[in-house]
């Protein structure tokens, strides 16, 4: 046959966000806000275009953003990445995710994932000829079982995918995490790939955990971040990578052939946004009053949870609503309640259905209130 | 070794507008236009934001543009292409070409294209761990033998790329080539990966001729498309491509990985722009002057060429000149002189040396004067 990804539906972001749309319900399924991004920072592209900022910027990006995620780094994680050789702006973390594994991931590769997982990691790692090995995270909070970790490393890990702040759980990794890694990888040639975009997300005064910050992970890691996710602006399409010069090298030979470059007025306008930390430091703050809001707005429902520590999502359990599969409940939530959420099973291993959806919380608390008012009637 | 495309290096077109930035050089490489776009297409976007159109477009792109793109084909090349399903936008016409090869080629496969040939292509077929096969263009107008295409066929062969308007020689495929070429495949499953993204920069009354207007290619082919090179906006990272149904899922399924969707205020932005015909049919009249210009303003140096046909590229050769390779003579221009442009051996089977510059003409014509004034006194 002529697919080589012969299993692979569409996304079910894009699948829900159509429903969604197509019932016109309140969408709480795809990962973006519904809420504006800064007049400031669209004042800024407005400024770019004028400035005459329209053609290629460099394949890596605009310099002087680039210098700006290098201060950013340092000041957040203690750890210099050089602007010129270390940093690359993709075109969203899709992109980056995808140049990391496609750089490195030969047939035969195995790449280790922790389930459940975000959906692009292993369609990726699949058509580059990679076997993922899927570990499942454990107990209410979605904890890594390290034991487990070093039980499924084998001469042919060539990469570990982490994800922390993590989709769609809302767990995170912390430093005891980080320094258990850290020791497992430090004997090791193994790659590790850190899909860190909610790295601004982080609630009940937990610290994020780059793994930029560990020397020993840092060394030999891909970071991965999003500014659509910070900003509030996911159509917009920019993201970034760092990594150390010998692995950016081979990133940057696939981002040449995937987009060659980023959108440039864009990367202007970031570029003097990133300037006031505000703009970032802000936002765990914001985003926790959400995720407060909407879990006391539902207190009171019949859907039980543990609330996310960081990302905008929260999974919702409905074992005790009804007996139908997630996916069956949540095309019926959509189709004749009118709000839409994403079945947690795709993301797990064999779809295995825990009863649980997944809401986003980006929203605006008017969007919320409607959200948890058809909630509460279930 | 770490790396899967061992012996790429950074593309000729970063290195090259890089030494033209570091020598403040006129830049002839690239290809992109030191003029303005639009600045009606520049409120459009900011419109756009301001309508709140910053989060998720749909993957496959905004639907109000693939209509407009469907309009456009259907009355320029007379075949309708389904928004819903055979239109996808893309992060430039890199990512459309990007796409299509890896959505098809397997191990083993082999590609046929045509030398000299765009940068992008070899090292995406031989990442998929496709086989180019090579085939030179022939004559001072760098013709296609098609009794060399017929030979070249094998049992393996999967895609055959051609470009026309090509880049970077400026010749033209004709309704006769076309033909040919579908007489060809008819009786193959070969799939066709057209780069067309010069379409609408074709001179001296020629017609373009899309792989779209040949029922016979229609059915097999993947057309690929630019709004940067059509709207003087490179760095807005907007294109398409185009194919029938069963080829486009499976361009989907990549493209919901590579980038996931495509910048939404600038999708909103051409779809708007693109209701007037104007916008493009101008544009073949406009870029003829340019190259009428530059070619009159040289015609007394010592350089000698053929007229390009298309794209806003014309090759120069300086055999009388100079001896020096091509890559050394563009050294010397750029950092002596002043003046990039790309020498043609990167493209060429083995990096033959044809003594031949690449000089990129969509420049404003005081640029152009200033170009022609150095090149006169070479
Ligand atoms: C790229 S669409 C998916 C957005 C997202 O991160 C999510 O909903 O999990
Ligand atoms: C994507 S950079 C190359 C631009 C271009 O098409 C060319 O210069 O040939």
């Amino acid at each position: 046959h002529i697919s080589k990804l012969p299993g692979n539906k569409t996304s079910i972001f894009s699948i829900m966000s159509k429903m969604a749309n197509d019932h016109d319900a309140i969408n709480l399924s795809q990962g973006f806000p519904n809420f504006e991004t800064d007049k400031k920072l669209k004042s800024l592209v407005t400024q770019a275009m004028k400035g005459g900022y329209n053609q290629y910027p460099p394949d890596a990006g605009v310099l002087e953003l680039r210098e700006e995620i290098s201060k950013k780094i340092q000041s957040l994680y203690g750890r210099s990445y050089n602007p010129d050789r270390e940093i690359t702006i993709t075109s969203g973390a899709t992109e980056a995710l995808y140049t990391a594994i496609t750089a490195f991931i030969k047939p035969g590769d195995e790449v280790i994932v922790f389930k459940p997982a975000y959906d692009s990691y292993e369609p990726t790692i699949k058509l580059n000829g990679g076997v993922p090995v899927q570990i499942q995270l454990t107990g209410e909070n979605y904890r890594v079982d390290w034991e487990e970790v070093k039980k499924a490393i084998s001469s042919k890990t060539k990469m570990i995918i982490i994800n922390t702040p993590h989709n769609p759980t809302g767990s995170i990794l912390d430093t005891k995490d980080m320094k258990e890694l850290e020791n497992i990888l430090t004997r090791t040639d193994i790659i590790l790939l850190s899909d860190e975009v909610y790295e601004h997300l982080i609630f009940d005064k937990n610290e994020h955990q780059s793994a930029s910050k560990f020397p020993g992970l840092a060394e030999r890691s891909v970071v991965c971040a999003s500014f659509g996710k910070t900003f509030h602006n996911t159509g917009w399409k920019t993201g970034y990578c760092v990594a150390p010069d010998h692995l950016m090298q081979e990133i940057r030979k696939i981002h040449e052939l995937t987009v060659f470059s980023v959108n440039h007025p864009m990367q202007v306008a970031y570029a003097d946004y990133l300037k006031d930390p505000k703009h970032y430091l802000e936002l765990s703050g914001f985003y926790q009053n959400k995720r407060d809001l909407f879990l006391n707005l539902i207190k009171d429902s019949r859907f039980s949870f543990t609330p996310s520590s960081g990302t905008y999502f929260q999974l919702l359990n409905f074992s005790v609503i009804t007996d139908e599969k997630d996916v069956d409940f949540a095309e019926r939530l959509v189709k004749e309640k009118g709000l839409a959420a994403i079945p947690v099973s795709v993301f797990n291993i064999n779809k295995k259905d825990n009863r649980q959806l997944r809401f986003c919380f980006a929203k605006t608390d008017e969007t919320l209130e409607k959200a948890a008012e058809i909630l509460c009637k279930l």
